[in-house]
């Protein structure tokens, strides 16, 4: 069942796969043939730890580069990552969209290599580098290789970061895909409803920029932008690198200490726009399109990154609809009721403000009964506690799903770094089966009034009376 | 960048990471921003193995059931999956989907528990276990838990799996919903573009199958029909069950011996259609849409699973479209002359008729150019062999992809009982990095000359001159 239950709440991961779920779900057969039990994951943490993995190593350079490294020898692939802050919620309002092509751009050509080099260097090593941006608040580069592979993929890795040249010709083929691909976001319903939603929910906040808004900035683009943009993004203390995998840490450490303790520190990178006005109001925003289903995405405002309210707003998540087929909106919407053929929830906690959202799937015929039902169960979470049951499930369910997402090296660097960029401290992904554990039903109540207010929704399908 | 490499070539999630990409990659800003170099995978394995892995154990009872089991103690972990075939390769051409429906039912209720009663089970221990099809040769039930889960939640699995009820009830619910899905399967372009394809290069084999042919066929299914099919299927000697974790495969091996050991044997399915006839002619359907985009699929036979020829044509697909922005169609087609913002290979090796396909998203005015540029780099397959430089890079990627699939519990267990029931044997898994070692240009220019004769291809996109 794509898209449902087997992502730790409030991953940005877990958003991907719900939307990716309703978008494919219909015709790929093997999600349209799963029947699960509570698609959810495996019990506590066993006392004993795995073998071979060492505590993390965590070391600050001079000029603020903080360096984890987490060795692990249970197999031969090592993963390095580079986290930086960067994207809408970082980005000048009349410049939104630069993070984009900037990391599009970033492995397109060095001082010493031009794209074919660049591309040649690391296949003959058989390793990937990857440069992306992770939702709004922060992006990466990635180094996928072995053990045999690091010495010399590093080396194209480190240039890579250090030295990009973003070639005038390869701004302007990139340039034209992007915006070929933005004017053509609203070819999917699915993404259609979501875009909207976002933008009826954040405004003209960062988090609500629009494909379209996107496009706007991205046409006009120069390559001073994107350098000028760089100088300020990749700067030794707006940046995090983790490394997971069977490696020596001293004599890791002592390289990049080389590499990278050289790199000049500069201004701290600070949020143009961090907070958002309160929502006072119910908000609607239908758009008509003669589609066969009616697609529905209904939020509320939800706990921040930072927040201590997370982790109960991640276990209301999980109870509403993160949990799969055991979910309080599959059982009662779809189960018992027929209303959806898919739903589910998704937590997204962002540095700045954030959302709670469900996604719905239904017959246009059962679109208002669909909507009244959604919201009656958001209004239950505010009127009365989970059960006892709910809760010790859940809680289960969300450690055994911390122990599945922590088996590959790249997961284990990608949570640390993550963490550790986002200001939680990279300790916070081991504390984080116990800060579950800690959620009372009574906190769950509590978070669930405070957060679950006004809605905000979005519709995409056919008109009224016209299905 | 989503739905690009780090697929091992020919699986079916390589496909399905496809179409998604495609569908979802517009909007989605960790995709769209993403650069990558070479998005492949790290180099050769090591010569050292990873710790705590001992060999696969291998067991036939005396009723045909086969268990494998891989002992590894790297964490706590344990994922259990019996594979059985099924799908519309073995289905009567009347009864098409009634697989989808039994998979979909069968952890809705037991002889000893009812659907919640079963949820409940499972949520407690914070396990959870998926039933579903993989493509239209064969389905598995999945169990996933942990080292101190396993003993509770596999007696579950086995009630579920052993005597299954098919409640009428739930059918009712279940049938409505897949039927409301299936009718809105139309709504994604790219489902569309890919299931016209489908239809067009397999006709009326059951690779063909469409939504609207497995609604006809749902809609009229009843319990009795379900319960026939399972009684088929879930006989022993179509079934192997793969055990990874850490666990003790003496205790194991004695636990399931006693409780599937007694099940009676029944006979062997076989496929009702096995084979295809020949292409003659290349083919084309178009379907108009008021999209934004153009998107095209083009593909050509290629080996089926247990062909000698697979290897080949699985470096064929790497080099040309399967290993991202270094491949042949990214480069040319997309990065030199700009017809595309989205351009893959997916090989789909099938137990029967199989097919390498490539996807495009492009603008409809690049449309033309984009489908001649298509079929001149597959024509390019045939005329000339691959460089020793493509081959070599394509080789390591393929190799460390490989061993970055094999990290987790799961997927090891994945590979290993795909293998085994599919006729290759779980020592095909091991054997694959060689096999693919010793492919030559040669045998990849012979491949392509032999499978790669006549297209077919399926357009979704505004008519033409009205973009």
């Amino acid at each position: 069942m794509i898209g449902m239950g087997n992502e730790r709440p409030g991953n940005r991961p877990g958003l991907r796969r719900i939307l990716i779920g309703a978008a494919l779900a219909a015709c790929l057969l093997p999600a349209l043939a799963s029947g699960t039990i509570r698609a959810a994951a495996p019990g506590p943490a066993a006392a004993g730890g795995a073998e071979g993995v060492a505590p993390v190593i965590r070391r600050v350079l001079n000029n603020g580069l903080t360096v984890l490294v987490k060795p692990n020898s249970a197999n031969d692939v090592v993963a390095v990552k580079l986290f930086l802050r960067m994207g809408a919620f970082y980005e000048p309002p009349q410049q939104r969209g630069v993070s984009i092509m900037m990391q599009k751009l970033l492995t397109r050509g060095t001082t010493s290599r031009d794209a074919r080099q660049l591309d040649e260097a690391v296949e003959s090593l058989g390793a990937s580098i990857r440069a992306g941006l992770e939702g709004d608040d922060y992006g990466s580069v990635t180094l996928t290789t072995t053990v045999a592979g690091l010495e010399e993929s590093l080396a194209v890795f480190l240039d890579a970061i250090q030295h990009p040249t973003f070639p005038e010709s390869e701004l302007v083929k990139e340039r034209q895909m992007t915006l070929d691909r933005l004017s053509a976001s609203g070819d999917q319903p699915t993404t259609s409803a979501y875009v909207n939603y976002l933008r009826l929910f954040y405004g003209d906040l960062p988090y609500g920029t629009t494909p379209a808004d996107y496009a706007r900035v991205i046409a006009g683009l120069t390559r001073e932008d994107l350098l000028n943009w760089y100088r300020k993004v990749y700067i030794p203390n707006n940046m995090v690198l983790s490394i997971a995998g069977r490696v020596d840490p001293a004599q890791l450490l002592a390289r990049l200490e080389k590499t990278l303790g050289g790199l000049a520190a500069g201004a701290p990178l600070r949020p143009v726009e961090p907070t958002a006005p309160r929502i006072e109001q119910d908000r609607a925003t239908v758009l008509v399109r003669p589609t066969q289903a009616s697609f529905i995405i209904l939020g509320y405002p939800a706990p921040e990154l930072r927040s201590a309210d997370r982790p109960a707003m991640e276990l209301l998540h999980w109870i509403l609809g993160g949990s799969g087929m055991g979910s309080r909106l599959f059982t009662r919407l779809r189960d018992e009721r027929g209303l959806a053929y898919s739903v589910s929830t998704g937590y997204v906690p962002n540095e700045g403000p954030s959302q709670l959202f469900a996604f719905m799937a239904t017959a246009p015929a059962n679109l208002e009964a669909a909507k009244a039902g959604l919201i009656a169960e958001f209004q239950r979470m505010r009127d009365e506690p989970v059960t006892a049951a709910e809760l010790e499930s859940a809680k289960k369910a969300v450690r055994g799903s911390y122990l599945v997402q922590h088996e590959s090296n790249a997961a284990q660097g990608d949570f640390l770094g993550r963490y550790e960029l986002l200001g939680l401290g990279y300790r916070y992904d081991e504390q984080y089966p116990d800060r579950i554990d800690r959620v009372t039903a009574p906190d769950i109540q509590r978070v669930a009034r405070q957060y679950l207010t006004h809605y905000t929704l979005s519709v995409v399908g056919p008109e009224p009376g016209k299905e």
